[in-house]
């Protein structure tokens, strides 16, 4: 049996919009070719690999034998391994996408409605009825990531929040605050 | 050569109190001994174990050839890990102390000042002078647990705050904080 090295690994960087939408991605990838006359030559290969939509990170896509090809030994396999590429905006949990949203302190007592972002760009609405505290989730459904193999599925929009404080408040504000807030 | 057993380890799950004050532990085993007829019986021995102030979890004990003693073998090491239990009001983060405090709004905006627990069960007062954040931290220098082999060197207690909000306010409250708290 000819000798088979182990496979040679990329990791493949995808940015959040492109999981969403799903897309192609054309890899370069050099290997050495051994002629007739056992000369080594450097060629190029394009590799083409379909990513669809909701495609988890760490998911592989093997090209068999694209490595090297030596004498008397079997090209390694080439495997890309999806990675997420970090998004300023959306944080991804399984099919869910985690957004952290700055919520002034007046916001979060007083209420009001929000426009938060998601992936395919346009804003939704959502109102704030109760108190938001620091650790209060809301849940937008169906504004996730693609659940691969299940046509018009997708994950939920997770809303977290972090409340802006004030950096300081004159006296005159403080007692009254005093009054107005509950002890405990 | 005589075949030695893998190595018989304990869990021992010690209290912060302890770590932080030194204890001395007495821990019953029970091993099977082979007389010189052949015969097995059992007979248990208590293993003392000094615990250092600050000793760290994962600290490892070791009590050379205390397992079963059979015949043609060197009996096994009985060793004993070190184990934080959980404590109710710290947790442990090398040498510091790690306390989160609920603190209601009212107290994080308007200020004041509160009494924060310690490992020796007496209280220390923290001034809050600046508004509470809800990513504030505080550090109270050598109230942590001891560092072992410096004499007198504690790490510190590091307070954290889960500000309580009020469950809902009325309207008119939410009126008047709408004037008094910035929008941004």
């Amino acid at each position: 049996p000819r000798r088979q090295d182990a496979p040679i690994t990329h990791d493949l960087q995808v940015a959040m919009e492109d999981i969403f939408n799903g897309c192609t991605k054309k890899m370069k990838i050099s290997r050495k070719v051994a002629g007739p006359d056992g000369k080594l030559t450097k060629e190029d290969k394009v590799l083409t690999i379909e990513i669809k939509p909701g495609w988890k990170a760490g998911t592989k896509i093997t090209f068999p034998k694209e490595g090297d090809q030596l004498p008397n030994t079997v090209p390694a396999d080439v495997v890309f391994v999806i990675k997420d590429k970090p998004h300023p905006l959306f944080k991804r949990e399984g099919h869910d996408l985690i957004h952290t949203i700055k919520l002034s302190l007046r916001d979060a007592l007083c209420g009001g409605t929000i426009q938060v972002p998601t992936i395919e760009g346009v804003k939704v609405a959502l109102p704030l009825t109760d108190i938001t505290k620091p650790h209060t989730v809301k849940r937008i459904p169906g504004r996730g990531l693609p659940v691969p193999k299940q046509t018009d599925k997708r994950g939920d929009l997770i809303v977290k929040f972090d409340i802006v404080f004030p950096d300081g408040l004159p006296q005159a504000t403080k007692d009254i605050l005093k009054d107005l807030l509950p002890a405990v």
